[in-house]
């Protein structure tokens, strides 16, 4: 069994143990996604992009910001699960659809030639 | 190496291969974090709760639910290789912590006895 | 002066008795506005779409819904006052674009004939 | 008629005219609140904190920064529409809240002395 399949089973056996199974549709859990994101975000809205490196770093910055990406991920292994997607497959899969939408760069043209702005990525 | 080391690894090729890292600061990919869970948000906006189950198993909807759900996976597992977090011991910590804010129902008390409005869980 | 910007001119108050001018470029904005539309879709993911009207008017529900709403209007429009962008202007430009998008139903053509899925409206 | 009950005019009659008001419960517009302010967020997730503001203004950009902050408003006032939420009176009992929780700086403190990392403001 994967590390993944490990911690997923963990995670049924948590809601399991609540009975929460109801709540779970993917509706709901797309939104528990959503707002899980947003705290996420709330970690890192005021701190300069440039400085945001060495801030995830501070000690009184650090498990807020590991715990907010645990409850991300925790929210959309439990979506996965009731939907009934292989999450590692379904990384492989669009990484190869996001090879062929954004092309390595060609010998002689600038690697990390970004297109900026760049809103669809 | 685990499955997810070894996707971690194909992520970071892809990234590497386009000249990426530098847009890869933990702040950006914050963001694009919310930008993705917004995207899977928007595939199941419009169905009701009580049919979000059929809905994404329609093959007209699936893929673009897999492909939404991959892209969190994919933008946060680059947060987290950018800010050095191992994602599934976070999970786990994680877990342990909310055990402690939900504990299991005692015995004699409704399972799934869910408080309803809950609105930080 | 029209009553939103009489309230524009209040949250701008707002933040400069507080000094917060420098935490306000609109990418940290935009960002804010992620994370309260996070919060706001905290306050609803557990509860199913047919009882989403009843739940939202539960006195003990509806003060936390406000206050999410408020939020993002709050850090939307401080967006908006950054960037320079007049919202009602751009809603009813916005509306025109989606009016062009979305046609209205012709005669005979269900009106509410919604095509679900509907991933990008 | 305030400009604001002007424009919600419109947006209602919008809806009508597509009988867009099933899919409107408040559950699903406020995962469509996330969604529009994921998709700000993508319009601004690569660029530094520090060249927002002027990325904001670049001709090329700015017309899809306005489009996305007027589906945000768009939404969010559909949302409190359904709900029959006053979004100036909200907005104005939020901001008193929000004082309570962030006073104003006192004499000698110095003013945007914003406290960082500041998770829960």
């Amino acid at each position: 069994m994967s590390e993944l399949e490990e911690v997923m089973g963990e995670i049924r056996a948590f809601v399991a143990a609540r009975g929460w199974e109801p709540f779970h549709d993917p509706k709901n859990l797309a939104m528990a996604v959503a707002s899980e994101a947003g705290e996420l975000c709330a970690e890192l809205r005021w701190i300069a992009s440039d400085r945001a490196d060495e801030f995830t770093q501070r000690p009184d910055v650090r498990q807020g910001v590991e715990d907010e990406a645990a409850d991300v991920a925790i929210t959309l292994l439990m979506f996965c699960d009731r939907v009934g997607i292989d999450l590692v497959s379904a990384i492989r899969r669009k990484l190869k659809k996001n090879a062929l939408r954004y092309p390595e760069p060609r010998e002689g043209q600038a690697a990390g030639a970004f297109p900026v702005p760049e809103p669809e990525r």
